[in-house]
């Protein structure tokens, strides 16, 4: 990173999070803190809500992309880009690749949901498919950026990934100390960290009181579990499936991890049902449309996972990324597919 | 009004949007203005989009009743609102009254959506039902507030509802003006006018050179041919269903109108489809969700109504309160209701 490292065992310090907002200003979008009347009314405290789902390619993941490629070489952006994702990190990576004119090739599992697949072609992603089953898509990316001598841009085990992500934070406790409010806590969805990890420094830097909250949804709670055993813990392989496609990381990542360890307070833990309900509340009430992996956050809330009353708390809304299908049986239940 | 009238063949001038936005200020929602490298790609333009479906209560129409109220003495406020409409503003006045302790009765005919009447109970307002086809809305709001002491407070065709809406229009050309971006045109959804007469006002303003336009759906257009005729033309009395419930005025105000004839360039219409289409691309594109009344002006956008090539133009999606099963069956048409 260009920026001093000041705590040199961590992967990045606040003024890396500085430096990134320089690089993402007037291409990522800040995103909106909204705030409800019903919501405060049900909780009892005042919930600032970071409309991450309202970013480009609809999700924060565009902001670590475009702070990764922005960093780089000329000639390495010409040379492209190649990374792995089950769909938001796949989106927000062509879509800053595009913006930056260097070419991405994306390797996605063939069972990804269908719209994030066609958003990745829709920004210019060259997508390869592989099977979750019998294929590594790890493999697969090493070489091909190997072949293309591409950059390999990881989901969140990177730094200036780790920065990118963390811009939100910056941008969450700015606008809740220009509007009165000193944050109580900050509740963030967790699958590789990358997101809680830049957000937990940029809090520690601007609202030191504040505690940070990993949220996951039931049976991939490694985040949780992780920081309760003070060692990275892994989900276990058998876990049975869930809609939140976004935060199935097998374990947090090995830079993540450290930075999740020294300043998140703890992990809270959300069902599928409470999930649903979260997708459902913000369709109604707020008007957006969140994805399950979206929702978790804001899940915990609605479900009290954390006491609410009478406290400021901001939840990240990290995305909204979800097929049709999927959205209309969870805000409707009674629809059903003609087959 | 409080502020002078400099122009008194008008109902308002903009020294009357300036006193609303300072009446609602904290209160109301600044929306975000928000872009979309997408649609900007798919237009060849740069369409700004004032989501006033983040509004409180979901619509635009929160501004103008609490503009309204704000403005009662405090006996009247503590003698109530009586207001009638078919869902938005409805919810808005709702959310005033209960936000400023004033008890609102709220005129809605029984074969409203489901979820505005929920809604505005939700929002502390005790909603009187009535039959569309048998009864006068009118005449039983009248009743009810000179039975109550109350004040009526009309959906459009009032002074302070209208300054109150224009806010919105303020707030667009502020934006768009520390962009950097010199508007070209306004886009405006249209049923009574309350919202496209108080946004031209503010706009002929701030931003002299920016045409506005109405949007209206097919058959209900009204002010398209009432702006061409140059006085007020109805809709037809046997004009085929519209998915726009919040659109569905008669014919312009008699205060909006004159407003509309003074300052706005001219009326696009567009057809059901094109609304339906414009739902799908909010839900997938931008993580948002719009009713059909709300989603009219980005419809006429999306279907090549006025030309966007190298234009800056601003579009207000000021709504989103739909019932969740028409919801499902236009974002995935695949879909039916289990009967």
């Amino acid at each position: 990173m260009t920026a001093p490292l000041c705590d040199t065992s961590l992967a990045i310090t606040y003024n890396d999070i500085i430096a990134a907002r320089a690089a993402i200003k007037g291409c990522a979008v800040e995103t909106p803190l909204l705030e409800s009347q019903d919501l405060n009314r049900r909780t009892g405290g005042r919930i600032f809500l970071k409309a991450e789902c309202l970013q480009i390619a609809g999700s924060f993941k565009f902001r670590g992309a475009y702070n990764r490629i922005a960093n780089l070489s000329e000639d390495a952006v010409k040379r492209g880009v190649v990374g792995w994702s089950s769909g938001n990190h796949a989106q927000g990576l062509a879509a800053a690749a595009q913006m930056r004119g260097s070419p991405a090739k994306i390797v996605m599992p063939s069972d990804a949901p269908g719209v994030k697949i066609e958003n990745t072609k829709a920004l210019g992603g060259d997508v390869v498919l592989y099977n979750r089953q019998t294929e590594s898509r790890e493999e697969i990316g090493r070489a091909l950026a190997t072949e293309l001598g591409a950059t390999l841009v990881p989901s969140y085990d990177d730094p200036f990934i780790i920065a990118g992500q963390g811009t939100t934070g910056a941008e969450i406790c700015d606008v809740a100390a220009s509007r009165g409010a000193a944050l109580d806590a900050v509740l963030v969805c967790c699958g590789g960290g990358g997101l809680t990890a830049g957000i937990s420094v940029a809090v520690a830097a601007l609202s030191p009181r504040t505690a940070v909250h990993t949220v996951e949804p039931a049976h991939y709670d490694d985040t949780a579990r992780s920081l309760v055993a003070g060692e990275r813990r892994a989900n276990a392989s058998d876990a049975p499936p869930s809609l939140c496609d976004a935060l199935l990381a097998p374990t947090p990542g090995s830079l993540t991890f450290p930075i999740l360890k020294k300043n998140v307070r703890s992990g809270l833990v959300v069902s599928e049902d409470e999930v649903g309900e979260a997708i459902r509340y913000a369709f109604t009430k707020l008007n957006l449309v969140l994805e399950p992996g979206g929702a978790v956050a804001l899940a915990a809330v609605l479900s009290g996972k954390i006491d609410t009353t009478g406290k400021n708390i901001a939840v990240v809304l990290s995305g909204g990324n979800i097929d049709p299908a999927l959205f209309a049986s969870i805000i409707h239940p009674k629809t059903e597919e003609i087959r």
